[in-house]
């Protein structure tokens, strides 16, 4: 399965914002047909420090999130709260098996 | 929930034995009742890189996870294995809830 791990970076005053925002976008995204996962992660830390875990059974699912109304609305409304550009790393998940 | 990434590194000619000593973790550890999620990644930029994603509902069960005979056979298995030493990050999944 197609997994991207995206670290996001929030400023300080926008924590609370972003965990809304975001909450909004997780759920929408676990009702997707070929989500697997869509888990949010704040680290221990630094509570400016969050992860997107998100798992799709395929590639055409991760296109497809891209294009959904609460991925384009969680995109728009987070961008100034970011304090550096957010970056996704790829994996593939070995187990559990698809 | 209490989460730990836990990146691993190791060496070219032992991906393959520690997929398969990883697989066996895995089965044991989604077994344990305190465990939500023990996800193994494979990196698409180095397929050296893993990630462990371990997720357990309680303090409780991350501690009991360290006493299991697959989690102590793997680390004595695996240790032999790494580039270098494994590190662990630690958060707090928000979403989903518990």
């Amino acid at each position: 399965m197609i997994t991207t791990c995206v670290d996001v970076f929030v400023k300080e005053d926008c924590i609370q914002d972003f965990i809304k925002a975001t909450e909004k976008n997780h759920r929408g995204s676990v009702s997707e047909p070929d989500n697997f996962r869509f888990d949010i992660l704040q680290s221990n830390d630094n509570p400016c420090h969050f992860v997107l875990y998100e798992v799709y059974k395929t590639a055409e699912g991760v296109a497809a999130h891209k294009e959904t109304a609460h991925y384009l609305e969680w995109r728009d409304t987070v961008a100034d709260m970011m304090a550096k550009p957010r970056q996704g790393n790829k994996f593939t998940m070995l187990f559990p098996e698809a």
